[in-house]
């Protein structure tokens, strides 16, 4: 009964996506709600998820040269608004404190929503000389953006990212740390998270508040939305001109230099559940798996199967991997580890230990594998290896079939009737057609992709000449 | 002239402690001040030090099982509110948010001072039954105090720090892992940072504002004084009552948690500075070091010499190791080695390559090694480890030695009056002589010691009978 309870309580991902992720969510044990409006508390098996992005994540950063620091996480008020573009985006939406203790303070702070201006300020008393640059810091932190509407992991009042800043020489140093970190994303979507993305250019009209050009990785969740996945942004030297931060160049003038910024947050783990999960819960990418393998003993109040399910784990110690010697019924435990997303379950019971076989059952496609307990770091090895291809294989199918290409008009809309995804189209490159376009279809630009296509010689909705192949769709 | 600069900006240690540790924490490039107020950056070289503590002490946590979480950074007022002496005591020195974007709050929050009243928040709608228990939570994350006086990693608006928070069925269970705590910081701070510490608990006025009681951690500074290190809480179930945590127990009564809290932050690098440094900077233990060895070319302009640099950078692929290869000279070079505290230079010339040799100096002791190069990660190993062992030999010598015994009141002035360090005294227990001799003679109590001895009979504040040997001292 306890585990119909645990199956039944998730709906069903076809018959309402919203309601299959909040349940996901909750069951999975990745978040609570908590009692402070618009802020999640993370859960063990959500942080554990969060603990490897960082781990791995980080290791790419650094394998590029960036260096971690730490930043105030408040930012005066005169500060926030040295950049227009900047304080225009970001002023609605910040947590503000004006009293310190019982004293109301002389400037009012905000709470830090992203820290190019205190990035800025530092830069501008740190950076001297060109034997100075390039800056490559990077921070893991908080943030807060005071939401209205709030969901777990996708949108919430406070979240935890990275964000990283650089200051450059040139013009052209900045535009190429800006690929090379959205290359970097990229990368570490498909590799470690089994996410397919599109990369390309934001449009003027979604791009970053103060910067030049944003970037950005789009992935698509099972439902055929798109997540916004992580973003980086080339600011070229308008912010070094609203902060004054100069450089003696090897030429003894004092130049301007050129910065860039890239975040990439908890977000992230929404597009994991939107990605890969199914009816029965969570599925998890290896790679990024908290616990990799559950092993479940079968009648483990029996003589040796406890000892027998230790010495598989003692076995597989150079994976992650628990026992789960709960008093639940088998059947409940199937249920948790499924619902949990752990990649293998390995079922071990008294009539296994006799023909020194075990269960071995993968979490993506549920099948069951026997396997000789002599072959098991082998086979766990294999399979995880297996599996994060197959997830991403499968991601990548779902994103190729789900993308659509509309020569005009009448192809756009017929292709958003017929099932969300992502379509490709033709644009003029003129903000008021992609107002529009929202609009009439409720569908936003995702992004000017690097691999162009010329499906047409025009615009799709009035028909000017296109400048450029725009990935459109609905998004989170 | 560059190098004598280097040198010459460190006020001497024994001149001015104080001046020495701020040029120090500047000169090595640890901290900058910033522009908001009371709070700094922690730089690169800073940062990557409280990286290695995070992930070591990390490590030993989930060696004790436990899990890492992520609460909300803010606290409702009325949440705040809801234990007295917890309330009483922190709500002076809170930053408190009153506007979200353009709205004021309907209830104003503060930004966490700590978090024992959202664990207690989440606790109480989380934890059911016995089978829930324990609870083994912590989080890593930044806390803000509105501190008046500042200074870099000792008391600092906003700093970083764990915090764990766990629950329990009972009160012995608390109690244990109260202490378990302790002693897990204390082993940490011996085996990885060099620095011995006295353990013991807290007196009534010292102690944690809501625990039952709290233990902590004493480090003594080179000058002397005290740095409290880190701490454990035993709250017993007062903070249960307050919230209402109860759970059902194996006998299906209703019973109250019992909870503990534990911290450690970055102050604990200032401790790393004033127990270690010495006038030529900073010195690092080889195990929280960022760089552990710094090979320094000389002549490197000529043939080979930078190859053979590199080629022993990656046959010390093992360490962390940097090669300086910058335009600066051999001598700055050095000094900024020795500056940043780095335990390790290796320097490597042309006559040096001729020979097959290279010269290892030591930062702690300055004694310089001749090594034959197919010698040098098997030297680099030993002394490694012979300098980690060291410095928590000449830290030990240096406790012991300004650790003194008073059995009266004379010997106790004579004592501070000679040279600064602990004082070893016997105690009533009563608040009153407590705050009379921190009155008259400027040192509080650090901490009843696990250890006590029976050094007199009588209190040597007010003749009663003793109740406890306390350690006396100054402190940060």
């Amino acid at each position: 009964m306890a585990e119909k309870k645990l199956v039944e309580a998730i709906t069903s991902r076809n018959d309402d996506f919203a309601q299959w992720y909040t349940d996901v969510v909750k069951k999975a044990d990745l978040i609570d709600y908590s009692n402070v409006k618009g802020c999640m508390v993370i859960k063990p098996a959500g942080y554990a998820i969060w603990e490897l992005i960082q781990y791995n994540l980080d290791q790419m950063f650094k394998a590029t040269g960036v260096e971690n620091v730490y930043m105030p996480m408040f930012i005066p008020e005169s500060l926030l608004q040295k950049e227009k573009d900047h304080v225009d985006g970001f002023a609605p939406e910040v947590a503000w404190v004006t009293h310190g203790g019982l004293t109301p303070l002389q400037e009012r702070m905000c709470v830090r929503p992203t820290s190019e201006t205190l990035f800025c300020d530092f830069y501008a008393a740190d950076i001297h000389s060109y034997r100075d640059l390039p800056r490559l810091y990077n921070q893991w932190c908080s943030v807060v953006r005071w939401e209205k509407e709030t969901r777990p992991f996708l949108r919430s009042r406070e979240f935890l990212w990275q964000e990283g800043h650089t200051a450059h020489a040139t013009a052209e140093e900045a535009a190429e740390r800006t690929e090379l970190m959205l290359n970097v994303y990229a990368e570490f979507c498909e590799k470690f998270l089994a996410i397919p993305v599109v990369k390309g250019r934001k449009t003027e009209k979604e791009k970053f508040a103060g910067a030049n050009a944003t970037y950005t990785i789009e992935a698509m969740m099972h439902d055929g939305k798109a997540l916004q996945s992580g973003t980086s942004h080339d600011f070229g030297d308008g912010f070094a001109r609203a902060f004054d931060i100069k450089y003696t160049d090897r030429d003894n003038t004092l130049k301007f230099v050129h910065q860039t910024s890239w975040g990439l947050s908890t977000r992230i783990i929404g597009a994991i559940i939107m990605v890969h999960g199914d009816d029965s819960g969570l599925v998890l990418p290896p790679l990024v798996a908290p616990t990799q393998v559950m092993i479940v003993p079968i009648q483990q109040q029996k003589e040796g199967v406890l000892d027998k399910a230790n010495e598989l784990k003692e076995a597989l110690g150079s994976f992650r991997v628990k026992v789960d010697s709960s008093e639940k019924s088998p059947g409940f435990k199937f249920a948790e580890q499924e619902m949990r997303g752990i990649p293998i379950r390995l079922e071990i019971g008294p009539k296994d230990i006799a023909m020194g076989k075990c269960v071995i059952c993968r979490r993506d496609t549920r099948e069951k594998i026997e396997c000789n307990l002599e072959d098991v770091t082998q086979t766990v090895s294999k399979l995880l290896e297996t599996i994060q291809n197959d997830m991403l294989a499968r991601a990548t199918k779902h994103l190729q079939e789900n993308t659509y290409k509309a020569a005009n008009k009448e192809e756009f809309i017929k292709a958003f009737n017929e099932k969300l995804g992502f379509v490709k189209a033709m644009w003029c490159g003129d903000r008021t057609c992609e107002e529009k376009i929202k609009e009439e279809m409720a569908v936003t630009s995702r992004c000017m992709p690097y691999e162009q296509e010329q499906l047409a010689d025009t615009c799709i909705y009035c028909g000017k000449p296109a400048e450029k192949m725009v990935y459109w769709g609905k998004a989170y």
